[in-house]
């Protein structure tokens, strides 16, 4: 399974692609400048302790990838996804986990955009033929990056495309610790994002960083 | 600590009434009508094997009660709220357990309420001095009844008064096998009441019906 990530070089995506290539999978790290996606791998290789870390420019990571992560800031995303309209094509997953919050004195807020989500923001300005998911929201960047500690949680997936739900759940569960979940609907992001400013709130209130979410019961 | 159940012959505010009577407290099923409120405690006592179960029409039980659970369907819950406004008193702690949720077509959606949560909308209606929390809005109502299998989850607690909420968690430590947590503002509600409807769908999705959550690393 071939992973890319736009956006490859921030904590998020680093720990993403860190947490696949563990799992044998082939990740690639895309940025705008080459030299970064090259040091980024680098550095993976480095926890990996072996090289198997694929860097490229974004457009070239796009070109190759089955699965795209979008690991870009939540308020970049969009201007991400119209940079490279053009190099997506169709029958790619494009796998958005980013959350819209805002910390203002002391406290964290989910970024209300008109009731709807920030997947089906994305979803909307995606080339025809490209299926979004929503994943990963809720897992904490940080403990991604932190490979020497099982994730142990469930990994909620959203999405209005079965095909690219089955698909980014097949890539999920080749974490270890992890179980994959259909979340339902695209929509369902309006949970999942808000999900996550529960997690800090609770990393806050119990000095954490790693709070994150199993379902007893399934 | 004495517990009331205002709506306590439904599904949801027995199977409260049955966890915290198990575990010691003091509770009492209130209803309109004193007969059908007997009713309730008596088939309570016989899940217990003990009398224990306290019954009363909602005004008495108010007049006796530290926290009052509403569990009324949510469409019920302002109109309970005015209808016995008269007979809550200050330093009452009002704990709101609904959860807005439309079923059509198969298919089950949170209502939107202008972007406001049940439990605000409801802590809008109550008299000055009674303090509301969110909670349990994530356990399910059937699992709550079925005493003899273990909650095993968290309980989310949201409110804008730290002893209301520190109350409410005191009481739901009493279940064993349930941790409370505290989940923020009486607006972190927007959050666990959509939670309820990922689980719903995760129930539907994965046959069970049992879903429910426990966060990791905190």
């Amino acid at each position: 399974m071939r992973l890319g990530f736009l956006g490859g070089t921030g904590v998020e995506g680093r720990g993403l692609a860190l947490r696949f290539a563990a799992a044998g999978a082939m990740v690639t790290l895309g940025s705008r400048s080459i030299d970064r996606a090259a040091r980024a791998a680098a550095e993976c290789d480095l926890v990996l302790g072996k090289e198997v870390t694929g860097a490229a420019v974004n457009e070239e990571m796009l070109a190759h990838s089955e699965i795209v992560f979008l690991a870009v800031p939540f308020d970049k995303a969009l201007g991400a996804i119209e940079s490279y309209a053009t190099y997506f094509h169709p029958g790619q997953v494009l796998v958005d986990v980013t959350v819209p919050m805002v910390f203002s004195g002391g406290r964290v807020e989910y970024l209300e955009q008109e009731g709807r989500s920030n997947a089906e923001i994305l979803a909307a300005g995606l080339p025809t033929g490209v299926e979004l998911v929503g994943a990963f929201k809720t897992i904490p960047a940080r403990l991604l990056a932190a490979t020497a500690r099982p994730l142990e949680c469930d990994v909620f997936v959203c999405g209005d495309s079965k095909y690219a739900k089955e698909k980014t759940m097949e890539a999920a569960n080749l974490i270890p610790s992890v179980r994959a979940l259909d979340a339902g609907p695209l929509s369902g992001a309006r949970i999942l994002e808000r999900m996550t400013v529960l997690a800090v709130r609770l990393n806050r209130r119990y000095k954490s960083h790693d709070a994150r979410f199993r379902v007893i019961g399934i």
